[in-house]
């Protein structure tokens, strides 16, 4: 049965937005804000197996901060982003990209995110098929404190085809996001008590260098129920995720990872060797390069393409990272873009800004 | 080796109860009581991703009259039910129906849950190879408040064949739990706090008609992995679910699913579609039709079977509906029982009374 | 790239330690403290199962004299376990034994871990490739009181091939761990308070007798999301657990499951028979006898094979344990080794203490 018509039949169900339905400017507030737990926490733990000490430990955490240790920044990410799936991307072919993302305030187990958007980019394209939908969305918690923004665009099916008189209107986005503007969720750290032992690797800030690449070494393979429990963990119900039943007929033939969990898969990966890049303080850009399912194993590296201060502070700097994703593709030869053209393993490429002590 | 002499060599092992040990009016007092945690209600969200906003936000339960979010009512159903297995159903056949149950009391993060059951019938069966136990079974918190009662009915082995004397004695079961019965487990709701736009959908009691059906839209494929972390998560340690090595010689070749788990996976499909049916009050009858097998793809449908207010209350009121579940198969068309004969693609009908807005 | 060059190139990452890394005396502090919380409970709930009321309700726990319900023992060892993989066992070929292990004080949700290990024995092997080194291995709260220690030997890789000139020191392993230092995780517990209904079994210390042997009855076939979750959850990044594209070309062509998996699961397969063994005091002995892979079927038994009662306390006795865990092999007949030669089915063996109340 078409889209339209069950529309028609039952103005109850959610058959998400298409293309024609969005208008530069227009707010969208999304359903299900979320108290995030210990128990989500340890759900992500599992997941994904993370090390960092600082959201590992509370006592890590009190010792250079924090009040305790504060939640994955990945795992706010995937709570907002959850949120905007059922208004934004229902109807989507594709999830093309992030855009100066910035986590603005700590958030700690037991705050309520709830999440919005608002449309600042629409392009038909010359298929007259689908179109390009930029939206900034953001999460808010409780007490009314923005954690994070982010933008991103999303390629979604028109309700009809053919060519529309839509003016195009594509946002600029800020190749990166600026220095003074990183480090609001990172309260100021306690200069000798941060434990290099603990914490997992004496590299500090002055121990990178712009132009370094590191191989991260080990692989994850991926399973069906893991990654539909990520997914289902940050209620996003996109059903690309879920639903082999319809998928075995679909263009993989297979149920599509939901990009976030091979971000979260190469943040965990990435310990080994960044393992005081203790917090994501912004992303400049990301892009899921190509698909993962399961039965692939995820690999991955990155490359030191920045270093900047904080102005004002002192106990942290911040690494510019460039980390690449791979399927069923070790990294030691550091797989790349050969010019315009994708390297066929890379799945992910992510640049960001994360801070580490100096 | 056969039950009967493993029960001889070892008395602490649980060979479980036979139709034979049942006796009208039998208390049965269940082991483990279980403290339900947000680390259990984050375990049920990745299993399940239920997006309801009530359980899912503290913010939003508060707003509305919560202390807190309550915990999912099917996870509450799904603890106690847990905790009469090893005495009701171990050597159970099947598990053929839910009725009369009804949800007396929130349950919030922190309480603990203790389970007993009470044996109100016995029938045997003309082939004197097993019988139909009825129990009424409850769940109680540590302040000894009631939560949950409900009755269900097994078809149990006997331990020995043939005939017995047993007079058949079956229960009347109440085709419907009356409707001045519902709501003790939902609190006065703040009439104009309730944000339909945070809850997903704007459709309140005023907005379904008896008569209405709903196609929830999606599909989940269940995964073994997902399946078992679901039974175990409950305690439930019914083998059936488990042992594929003693099952690829048993009826169906596979390991069977909970039931519950495709009770809870046609919860969270109806949130599209029924999003403010927030709070489930009480289960008028319930049956797996078919089972469920990992593999397969779980569709659901919903039609309003009646509406009612509640005495002395008009905050929320009471939509009867029935839930269909399938296995792939579907909604669009609403496939059901012709007749007396079932579907065959169905595997759940559920009758059950949910609270919604007024 | 084989592991010198990687290592040259990038020293961030971290290679492991190699057999010709570790000294005698010396002392590694682990990275990655842990705050076990009741997400960490849920999770290892919903991996294994277990129904041991003590740290299954808070409400059981209080009403025998704990303050609330402690975190499962081995749940404990695991999560002190993964913290030594990294410098201790990345590059083993083996986990070969435990001994000596003690849980010296309970640990309740909240309780921040951390793990350090000594170097007390190497063996360098004949053909000059690896040798044994043994760790004894601590965890302590943020309160700095010792919670658990335990020795373990594990065959790890040289980083050169030949023989050198190591003597070899191995320490001398005590066969039990004395009865005198058992308890001290194990408060007081009231006489009259321990409920023999919910705890699920009526059998006692007095019930049990030396030689007696249990078949746990239930077997539990393991799937590869549920093993990586738990490895995952334990923060143990062992790449054996992981990475199918390696290991697919390796000495199994699968992915090994973490031998602390199979630990939990006969553990929790252990309530039926052992329900009020309510708390592991102390491991004597442990081996991993054969690996276990996703898909096979985990049953296991028990002997009681000590009997000891503590000083100066009359309120829990001491069983000492063997369990025996197996693959695809019910445990009716009691399956064990044939002199010295292990029988084919087994895969762990267990020689603990477990506390009981008399």
């Amino acid at each position: 049965m078409n889209e339209n018509s069950r529309k028609k039949t039952n103005l109850k169900t959610n058959a998400g937005n298409f293309f024609e339905d969005f208008r530069i400017g227009q707010h969208l507030r999304h359903a299900s804000p979320r108290t995030i737990t210990v128990g989500d926490v340890a759900v992500h733990t599992a997941l994904y197996g993370s090390r960092f000490a600082l959201q590992s430990s509370d006592a890590f955490a009190r010792s250079i901060g924090y009040p305790c240790a504060p939640v994955d920044d990945w795992l706010v990410f995937h709570v907002v982003f959850g949120k905007t799936v059922p208004d934004v991307s229902l109807n989507a072919i594709a999830n093309l990209g992030y855009a100066d993302c910035r986590f603005l305030a700590p958030v700690y187990p037991g705050d309520t995110i709830a999440a919005a958007s608002e449309v600042i980019g629409l392009r038909e394209n010359a298929s007259g098929e689908s179109g390009l939908v930029f939206v900034r969305s953001s999460g808010t918690n409780d007490k009314g404190v923005l954690v994070l923004e982010y933008v991103r665009w999303v390629m979604v099916r028109k309700r009809e085809n053919g060519r529309t008189e839509t003016p195009p209107h594509v946002p600029r986005m800020p190749p990166a996001v600026e220095t003074h503007l990183l480090g609001d969720a990172c309260p100021p750290i306690a200069a000798g008590a941060y434990d290099f032992v603990l914490s997992g690797s004496a590299a500090r800030f002055d121990d990178y260098a712009v132009g370094e690449k590191i191989d991260h070494v080990d692989g994850v393979t991926v399973e069906e129920a893991e990654h539909q429990l990520a997914a289902r963990l940050y209620q996003n119900p996109a059903r690309i995720h879920f639903n082999q039943w319809v998928e075995a007929q679909g263009r993989f033939g297979r149920r599509l990872i939901y990009g976030g969990h091979v971000i979260s898969t190469a943040r965990a990966l990435s310990f080994n060797g960044l393992a005081n890049a203790f917090h994501i303080a912004a992303v400049n850009g990301g892009r899921h390069v190509a698909p993962l399912f399961a039965g692939q194993t995820v690999f991955a590296w990155s490359e030191v393409i920045g270093k900047a201060t904080l102005p004002g502070r002192n106990d942290v700097g911040a690494l510019r990272l460039r980390t690449v994703g791979t399927r069923d593709y070790p990294c030691d030869a550091f797989p790349d873009k050969a010019g315009d053209e994708d390297h066929p393993a890379v799945i992910l490429e992510l640049d960001y800004w994360a801070l580490i002590p100096r």
